[in-house]
């Protein structure tokens, strides 16, 4: 146990490394990324498991399938736009389809504290089973558990979904090369200041809505109109486009040269971020992507996604370069430069 | 919010109908059957979930595969013979196996509790790869999750499983006929008894230790012996063996005749149920299953189970039988008769 969890203290980020998991662990940062390293990956290390993507592909006999699992524990479980069901069927949907797979069918696992409402727990079902008719996708397969009062939150909700690979389309991280023009589909932080917003105490009301969308149509109008010439595909969710684009310069061995002035942050957002003290580009996302396009299909990408519903903000934010492989640097709108690193923890816990 | 919570009595099955989750519906008995009736198959109901079985088959372009998801909460976290991580393996990939299916992969979830020790989640992480390694199959995805203190309970895992089905092999309780032989591959109530045995406070310490295993070689040598003559097979795990029959009733509308002086009930279960007031028929089981196998190959599947050492107790417990479709009695050791229901709630929370 450290010093800063017997103080009481509830830093994310623990001062001296940890003897125990803190909640930094859950950041999508790296902490994250160090209690996979040395506490995952040592046992349960294999090929597929270590490339860490939004999914894994499986040979099924004669057919190659994707398979993605997320955990949702999201706090508090409703707000403006959704709530735990709509994170639960979109965020697991858009996983798949940042590997080009088609989703087929969806398992859904419940962990429900003894007292949550029926009441609640109805519309978080019934949400879910909106996200899932939109989706296209069926829940075949579910489980549910119950735990004592003041041993859960709520309720968390897994679900894992399985989709048919496409030969002909499979972005991946290790495919960028430098030169590809990297592109956002959307407004970013929308989510995570939903989230912020609606929790108690924080003394900000800002009018926004969470941004969570099915993005299986908006890859679908990607891929067709660059004849699926996309190197790869990242939904920047828990840990933000920041953590997204380091996660791809990292796989990839590229750096990542974004524009500050390029973003597409909405007044809110960041008004918000800036009254709080946040970085909207660490903020979650739950209905936008980034692409890494070659530089021949950009504008064509660029146009697809601002022909639909979905991605009327996106905007070319950035590339791909050769240089200081494995970071991501930002032109910022005062003329510097300066580094987009992982965070340590997290700036916002249990946001999806 | 009924009187019975209110009051703090944590009986879990309610004495007034609930209108908010209660522990009893995370029984595997009839509130649980409620909780999905009324709560989840009317948004989420399609004819592959309405099955209810222990996995759900889905076409996957040219080849059909089986989907099983399970989320384990078990407390405490270790007990002999295992922990949630071996659970967490052996129970989906066991579930695969009750359809026929030959597991190809998993995935994992993890919902840690901030506070866990990196000892505890070590030999738990430890403990599923040795059983995926046993199982022979990889995890191939993950999810690590982090809640505040007293939002979880040290760790929930979610395991979805995903195996190719054998069209030559595909044991469903709507295949039960009447005169179908019953059979029980392993001693009973073990499990169920193990973890209560470690729980403080309780004033017995049987000498047991969990029967979790993966039943997949047994499941072979019962469908090499038999030519794939097996009608349904179940793992009586939550709810136990008097569950898993009710449900194949249930879904095959035979009923079933069990003989309480055939059931293989270890004296350290006995002695423990008789003094804590339990029934062992409903005590949960992880490493054995119950199997349905029609007369003629009957005598085949018990010899095959019995040579292998996972099934050296397997028995003959009882017929399916035309009259009293739906239900499940039992000949006692005194010559009556009794119905063995589904439990209203649970003898045992968090078993599993």
């Amino acid at each position: 146990m450290t010093a800063t969890l017997r103080d009481g203290f509830h830093c994310p980020a623990p001062i001296a490394p940890a003897e125990c998991v803190v909640l930094g662990h859950g950041s999508g940062g790296k902490l994250s990324a160090a209690l996979i390293k040395h506490h995952f990956l040592p046992h349960l290390g294999n090929p597929t498991l270590a490339q860490l993507g939004d999914g894994a592909v499986v040979d099924a006999g004669t057919q190659r399938i994707v398979l993605s699992t997320d955990t949702f524990v999201v706090s508090p479980l409703e707000f403006r736009g959704g709530n735990i069901g709509t994170l639960a069927i979109n965020g697991t949907v858009n996983d798949l389809a940042m590997m080009g797979a088609r989703p087929l069918a969806l398992t859904a696992g419940f962990v429900i504290e003894e007292g949550l409402s029926f009441e609640v727990l109805d519309r978080i079902v019934a949400a879910m089973a909106a996200a899932a008719r939109i989706a296209g996708v069926e829940i075949v397969a579910g489980d549910t558990k119950v735990v004592e009062r003041g041993k859960g939150d709520g309720v968390f909700i897994n679900t894992t979904g399985v989709g048919l690979a496409n030969p002909a389309f499979t972005p991946g991280p290790h495919r960028v090369r430098a030169g590809d023009v990297v592109l956002v589909s959307g407004s970013i932080g929308v989510h995570g200041m939903t989230i912020l917003s609606t929790r108690d105490g924080l003394g900000f009301d800002a009018e926004l809505a969470s941004d969570t969308a099915c993005l299986v149509p908006l890859v679908d109008a990607l891929r067709d109109a660059t004849d699926g010439d996309v190197r790869a595909l990242r939904d920047p969710t828990r840990g933000g486009l920041a953590s997204a684009l380091n996660e791809i310069a990292h796989a990839s061995r590229i750096g990542v040269m974004i524009e500050e002035a390029a973003l597409p942050i909405p007044g809110a957002v960041a008004g918000a971020c800036e009254m709080l003290g946040l970085d909207p580009l660490y903020v979650a996302n739950e209905g936008n992507f980034v692409a890494f396009v070659p530089p021949a299909s950009a504008a064509a990408a660029l146009d697809a996604l601002r022909a639909h519903p979905l991605g009327r903000d996106a905007r070319r934010i950035g590339v791909a370069v050769a240089e200081n492989p494995g970071l991501v640097a930002m032109k910022t709108s005062f003329g510097g430069t300066r580094i987009v690193d992982l965070l340590p923890g997290d700036q916002l816990p249990r946001i999806c």
